[in-house]
């Protein structure tokens, strides 16, 4: 049975990485009906392990809104078990990527149905029904796509190998979307953003969670002549990411880590930057790069500080 | 690190399906040094489920020699939770084939390996060594091997989807081991067979357990060379399987379901057929398919009759 389609117009179109975007998400259903809202969501983290197809950042913004998310971590789910890592490690196996065994069994689901035929979109979307998720999750794409590294005098890694594995503590000189220049995007992704009253880039790592995103052909071009009605939030806060790597990655690469950089980034194609009372000083610098900016508080630290952000971002559009 | 090889000469090479097999090596073990015998395994009923490479009848092998095995089913592990299938449930996935959570800690193992190039006989080797098991425990061949059924008046099915899914409760007109013309015996197979003083065949399914076996190039010839020393396990007993359709199998198969027909359907390479005291009275009709009988009891209920007759086994060949 093919899942239910929305039924309300599509009010927000969020492009969506992993934690930051599930947490603006968690705010933007408080104020948006979930049934108008499409998260667009990178697959250049994705990677296969054991055999299994894992998507971590399509889990996380799913686990997160069906409220089962480890509330500790902001990815995997609460009260998880370990059973099969515990014993893989006793085999010695590959056990730096943990997965706990409720959440290997989205990863089963996902590797069994996509060995069926089903494309990714639909996995997804099955996988939101099964949880009671009324926001319309959809991948950026169905095809491959991998986001790789180039480490400072060291090899290539993929993603997952540089932000678990090596825990982003090495020097990055350059960033590639492996498929992406083949990559279609996914059924509905481009429909979702041509029609949304608002579309929100959540506030993701801009190199590696929306960059892969804006790598698919089409992305860029559709976000550009939405741009009036683009509002992305900054992940940087007062020169330094909430979380991850994001900050340094935007240094390696040659940019500004700072609202200013991120504005500079982008700048072609979202016409309105949201950023913390952190960073007020820097608004004109900010509009300097032809960005509205709009300050407010963009930490999520609880559901009612996502909802007072998500109320800001919705509005900043309107 | 490869696994370290067996430092005695072989005494014993041992044709393995499932728990029949493992209950007959748990006898073995206990009358002739482990590092002595190379237990050949099927892998005929080998599935690839949710991505994962399962094979069922190396699991219980080296479940049971590693003393971990679930003692009420044969197979599976003991005190196995079964957190990932309680998940994939709720998700509506395919949860028929039952996967514990240490268990599958096994099948990503084995995927994870072989994914990396890993021959399946390497894989096993380490998995046996990680288990701290003795002995050399070898699937039949690292290429693909996978037993079909032909349901009669119905589609032709993969072993599992006939043992498990059907629950055996089909009736079968035809089997065939596909890719085993194609596949080479597995590195050390062959000379365990030729080395070895006695060659033992299970008492498993002669259809689709010692069958696949025999329908690698190469197997079935070695054995009719050392026929004198090949020594075989009836698995039917008074006219009946004691687990699984080996009978109905036979009959379906248009072989008589008796320790007559097994003698009949093994003559070619095997010089001694061993039988249940319940059988006893068909000595003659054994003995008349050119094939030596052995009288003993044959039913493996605790690992002291399993070493009982693993003994008389052993001697037949002597």
């Amino acid at each position: 049975m093919p899942p239910s389609l929305p039924t309300a117009p599509p009010v927000v179109a969020a492009l969506a990485g992993g934690v930051g975007a599930a947490r603006m998400l968690q705010g933007l259903v408080q104020v948006v009906p979930a049934a108008g809202i499409t998260a667009i969501v990178n697959t250049g983290d994705d990677t296969v392990l054991h055999g299994l197809h894992i998507s971590p950042d399509l889990d996380t913004v799913l686990y997160t809104l069906a409220g089962a998310v480890n509330p500790e971590t902001g990815w995997g789910l609460a009260g998880e078990t370990w059973h099969v890592m515990e014993a893989l490690e006793r085999l010695g196996g590959a056990t730096w990527f943990r997965l706990g065994d409720r959440d290997l069994a989205t990863h089963c689901y996902r590797t069994q149905r996509l060995g069926e035929g089903a494309p990714l979109h639909q996995v997804t979307a099955e996988l939101a029904r099964s949880w009671g998720v009324g926001v319309r999750i959809l991948p950026v794409t169905d095809a491959p796509l991998r986001t790789r590294l180039q480490l400072l005098g060291g090899p290539e890694v993929a993603f997952q190998e540089y932000f678990v594995r090596l825990r982003h503590e090495v020097a990055v000189s350059e960033v590639r979307f492996e498929g992406a220049g083949e990559a279609t995007p996914a059924p509905g992704v481009l429909a979702a953003l041509e029609e949304a009253a608002v579309v929100v880039v959540c506030p993701s790592n801009p190199v590696v969670s929306i960059g892969p995103l804006l790598a698919v052909p089409g992305l860029a071009d559709c976000l550009a002549r939405r741009r009036d009605d683009v509002v992305a939030v900054s992940p940087i806060v007062a020169g330094s990411a909430i979380k991850g790597p994001a900050d340094r990655l935007l240094s390696e690469l040659g940019h500004e880590p700072s609202v200013v950089g991120v504005a500079r980034w982008y700048a072609r194609w979202a016409g309105t930057l949201v950023i913390d009372r952190a960073d007020a000083a820097r608004v004109a610098e900010v509009e300097a790069e032809g960005v509205r900016c709009v300050v407010t508080d963009t930490v999520m630290g609880t559901p009612g500080r996502s909802a007072a952000l998500a109320r800001v971002v919705v509005d900043a559009a309107r």
